[in-house]
């Protein structure tokens, strides 16, 4: 057979062992942190019916699915987010015990122009509750999602906050009307970070129609100060029915944050508007200090209506979305995540082939009190296997030959300080944590 | 927007969280072993170009391929399984460190005629040594296998071992060349357990053209009982170079598997032939005594030559993959897992909602200390609560109101005895374990 270049589409990544060892073990800790509040792991088919899809992300995320004709005909498409899938599987199963809780991490793809932290698959890390008005949902997505925050230890984070109806309320309030045209106007104010005041004007004037006057009192509003509270913002917006009530849930929700003591990492910020179309209430964004250049890491908001588009009768839903990506650079700038190569604890020498049976099953000793072992493979020179050992990022290396093994006095290498003792099998555990 | 049905598409599945919690668990201690050998993670793109894959199935693997074209035009197709992938890496990365040991858990996808037992998304849980020409690897890969069985608590768990290079030295002796002729005679022998004998001769006779003579010495040699040695095989096969080396590998590979103490686990059976083209020594499968009609819950083989499709100079490498689908089946039918829907370990009814935030704080102590919590979301009566509980699949039920959580003095209720008793929080951690 002809030999084929071997390599990979472009905005597709390989995760080689030095980069996915510690994104397996951030997702373990995202994963166990969800677990932690009675999240149950959902998975969902990496592809669906196209029209389950279509319609739900606007044009511009229809323009993005993957989208084929499969062997029978069908037209189907890879998951575009882990949202709808949810609502898919909600609608089908109307037996599901409310509030349902349910997290899912799983790859999605979409077709974008690939650039700088910008890939056409990429991980979601979804925590929803499905079924509950209250917002009581909202503050435990929150709550979630922060405490994930801590378990990885990233230091800083503030959470942003507003509220969909709110804006609405300031919609009204402006004369904006149409679902289309008012979608295009968060759509625009979403992008105020990355395109500035100037930027998100030119855009309001040219794809809304937005006059001056308006977006001058768009942007005083986006700017107010709600730290002390949100009298400024129900003067604005009060007068709306849904600009009252987007305040009251929005005062729910700070009001819950600080019952679960995270009142100081919760902020209101009314210039957050969210992308999708499909919030109607809370929205989240998420930043480290200092490090706002990666922009949210950890996203979401509440749904009350997508439902809506599977079931006659709507169901209220709330999420957040961890943004591994983001974090594991984050982490890795911060010194908070080491790069390895090798996935064990200790890496046992061999030093001829005839011992391996007899190191094999001394590994397999640690191995059942919690030590991971690599077994080495190659009876090469020690110096040779000692070098591999060191270019995977070893620290500990065990050195014993069958006279050793027999003898239960086996040699306890640390590449860090190269100093060697010895030691019984059953002291090494101790001595490698 | 109008109502779309709700439905996945036929041969994919979702996994609700009472099928998906015992799933997620036995994955868990599945990549736990496989890492407390040494393996690390990979992970590798869903999407690859489809000439990646193209050919390395036989023409049937490739006329299964989710194979599609993107929307710059390129031929793409979804991932068959995460061999080829890992080979495509490796062949991209020539400085890896060798011998290179990696796992992979992930899906992959084939356009089968879905049916019992079949599907057209399914996962694989891979372990593979690339770079060690040695049988030590094709050991390691087995005792890996055999310890995730273990680990599971799989009982009568019986490997079935065999060499390629067996079967090359007995088709040598019968006369059948031709590299796809004597592919297509292994994939028939393959389906010995499937179609029988009958099955079998009937296609060997029509497909390969062999005639009775040699298809009796064919049967005769698959039927010959290798528990006392490999000597009525070296009889057979032992005049070819292919077969004398593969007697050599079978015979070393039961040697180290002995000396790792798993001897009794492994067995000889000639009639093992695998269907992938790209095997070139050891074979494996896996049955479990009692539960044989779920065919092989582990399998793999040693396949020198596959990584020579990318690379000039081709890399030697074995592996083995966990069949997690059947292994769930196969354990639920033995009862040993239990379908709840209930992610957490203790259930915290909610009195009133002004009560949230206080019981949302006693349960992050909790968390703190490894017990989950589903904090209700729902005020409503006790005995809803409940009920929701014990739907869920709940043993434990924190039932505390905001004065009990002052006084610290909290209603622990066990659902399957009925009994509630009062304790601290602090003593909640060692009751509900």
């Amino acid at each position: 057979m002809a030999t084929v270049q071997a390599r990979v589409l472009k905005g597709f990544r390989d995760y080689l062992p030095t980069a996915d060892i510690p994104r397996q073990q951030v997702l373990r800790t995202i994963t166990e942190v969800f677990e932690s509040f009675g999240f149950a792991p959902l998975t969902t088919p990496a592809l669906e019916y196209a029209e389950v899809l279509l319609g739900k992300y606007g044009d511009e995320g229809d323009k993005l699915l993957y989208r084929f004709e499969d062997n029978g005909g069908r037209d189907i498409a890879l998951r575009y987010d882990l949202t709808v899938p949810l609502a898919r599987v909600v609608a089908q199963h109307r037996d599901l015990e409310v509030p349902f809780r349910r997290y899912q991490v799983a790859p999605v793809w979409r077709a974008e122009k690939p650039g700088k932290g910008r890939f056409r698959e990429f991980l979601q890390c979804d925590v929803d509750v499905v079924g509950e008005p209250s917002i009581r949902a909202d503050a435990e997505c929150l709550t979630v999602g922060l405490q994930v925050m801590r378990a990885l230890g990233v230091p800083g984070v503030v959470a942003r906050v507003n509220n969909r109806k709110i804006l609405d309320g300031l919609l009204d309030g402006l004369g904006v009307d149409g679902t289309e045209r008012r979608h295009s106007v968060l759509r625009i104010v979403d992008k105020l970070p990355k395109i500035g005041r100037e930027g998100v004007s030119r855009e309001l004037g040219e794809a809304v129609g937005l006059d001056a006057a308006a977006q001058e009192r768009l942007f005083a509003f986006l700017e107010l100060d709600a730290s002390q509270g949100l009298e400024g913002v129900e003067a604005v917006v009060g007068s709306t029915e849904q600009g009252r009530l987007g305040v009251e849930e929005l005062s729910e929700l700070l009001s819950l944050m600080g019952d679960a003591g995270l009142g100081e990492q919760v902020e209101v910020d009314l210039s957050i508007a969210r992308g999708l179309d499909y919030y109607t209430g809370t929205i989240y964004e998420t930043f480290v200090l200092g490090h706002e250049s990666y922009g949210s890491v950890m996203s979401g908001g509440r749904y009350d209506t997508l439902l809506g588009m599977f079931l006659k009768n709507s169901t209220p839903a709330v999420g957040i979305s961890v943004g591994v990506d983001r974090l594991l650079s984050l982490l890795t700038e911060i010194g908070l995540v080491e790069g390895r190569s090798g996935a064990a604890d200790v890496f046992a020498v061999l030093f001829d082939a005839t011992g391996y049976g007899a190191l094999q099953r001394a590994a397999q000793k640690l191995r059942e009190v919690g030590v991971k072992v690599e077994v080495s493979l190659k009876p090469t020179k020690l110096g040779k296997q000692l070098r591999y050992a060191e270019r995977k990022g070893y620290r500990w290396v065990l050195i014993a030959g069958s006279e050793e093994l027999e003898r239960d006095e086996l040699g306890l290498k640390d590449l860090t300080t190269g100093e060697q003792r010895t030691a019984t099998l059953d002291e090494i555990p101790s001595l490698v944590r």
